[in-house]
């Protein structure tokens, strides 16, 4: 759909206070002792902390009072309907993993989309006060040294890539296996930066993260944020993913081609 | 050796000191497009930059003009001797793989030893502007939110245990082995945190760090600083670690017990 100049303006007004709105929740359980988690998943461990659901809540809180008539999906609340053709996708705490271990690679993820897909997002680490913004012309971030322009890295060979995955955490063997015939082929890979890595790409950081088992609430932000800085996000058969699923978002077209290529001969999912 | 009250408040200023010289050297180049890398290790990939060795010689510097008879021992320029029975240990940036990704989990490592192993120990990381302190009474990071007290964990079983470690980046097949007899049998395993790790056993955020192929600029920091907080770190059979190789760092004695039977059972080194 098309947004008027005026409707984008405050789009980015209310995401920003989206994320103004969860920082202090986050941050009030953030390395607490104690902290409460529950087991949403008996397979696997992904807690739901007090945390996860107040940051939501102050979140969809904002939204009533400033945009009453779009509609919502949150990690934790669900979906609710509107009527403006806007969907605010948020995910209080991406990242629950690193959260409950301290690390500052967790986010709030935040982004407002059309049924197209993302139209405007952002990574927040609310710890580290840093936050990444791209759509509608925006690419930034500001962060503990100011506030800078993102631009995707230019094309270099895989060969003198870096890759970032939450692997070996999540996915199956097989997408694991798929991944490592990627990352076997990079310069260097690293490992469990959750959805920071997404920022690291569109900050021109690193060339490639690739993950599986995502939502959709996961990926919208990261979408805005990387396209926005000159990169590409697309599923594992280079198609939209913005639904969630198994992601490859790249710097570059050339080392998304070049990652495709060999996801596509190593998996067939 | 006995260090007089007087010299260990001096000590402590010199080190906050070093680490104040060193953050705008690593700052300025961290993130920056067209870091210079070099490659010091033809097998893998450790790559030298001009902030590893500027950051170093800035500390050096203030070494030469305050403390200017111990010994210094750095990761980029060597060994220097020194007649007051102390050496500095430095690392100007541990974790260089995560700062060439843009990773906030590098760290600037300063520790002063006697021959027994480190008495005062820093754990810096310039990005976040956050500082772990451990030694001479100190136990206390000062970050982003403000100062607190570190502490490690209460012992957990390790069945309900989170650990950490920079495998499967680093360490022999081996080595790889036995890190994860250990945490196959915990409840969470996160990757890739570089020296940050260790910062988070001492803030009582996660229970263990398994790491391998250390030196002594590595880990003599951390062992101070987690020792101050309580916690534990030797080598996997029990013995000391301060001059680098496997080592094993442990919130509590509990803890520690119950991850170094596994890594005996586990490993014949």
């Amino acid at each position: 759909m098309t947004v008027s100049q005026t409707t984008q303006t405050e789009l980015v007004r209310v995401a920003h206070a989206l994320a103004d709105a969860a920082r202090p929740v986050t941050l009030a359980h953030f390395r607490a002792s104690g902290l409460q988690t529950d087991n949403k998943n008996d397979a696997g461990f992904d807690p739901v902390t007090v945390a996860d659901r107040g940051a939501e809540k102050a979140m969809r809180d904002v939204l009533a009072e400033l945009r009453p008539d779009d509609a919502v999906l949150g990690e934790e609340f669900g979906h609710q309907s509107g009527t403006t053709g806007l969907t605010w996708v948020l995910d209080p705490i991406d990242g629950t993993r690193g959260y409950i271990s301290g690390t500052p690679t967790w986010g709030v993820l935040i982004s407002v989309a059309d049924d197209q897909g993302p139209l405007f997002g952002l990574i927040d680490q609310p710890y580290i006060g840093e936050r990444f913004a791209g759509g509608f012309g925006v690419s930034e971030v500001d962060g503990p040294t100011g506030q800078s322009v993102l631009r995707c890295r230019a094309p270099r060979p895989l060969a003198q890539a870096t890759v970032l995955t939450t692997f070996p955490e999540v996915g199956t063997a097989q997408e694991g296996a798929a991944f490592h015939a990627v990352a076997n082929r990079a310069r260097l890979t690293r490992y469990g930066m959750d959805c920071y890595g997404y920022a690291l790409v569109a900050a021109g950081q690193v060339d490639l993260v690739i993950e599986a088992g995502l939502n959709a609430y996961d990926i919208q932000a990261p979408i805005a944020v990387i396209q926005a800085a000159g990169g590409i996000v697309t599923d594992w058969h280079g198609g939209p993913v913005h639904n969630g699923g198994r992601a490859l978002a790249a710097a570059n077209a050339d080392i998304h081609a070049e990652a495709l290529a060999i996801l596509q001969d190593s998996f067939s999912g």
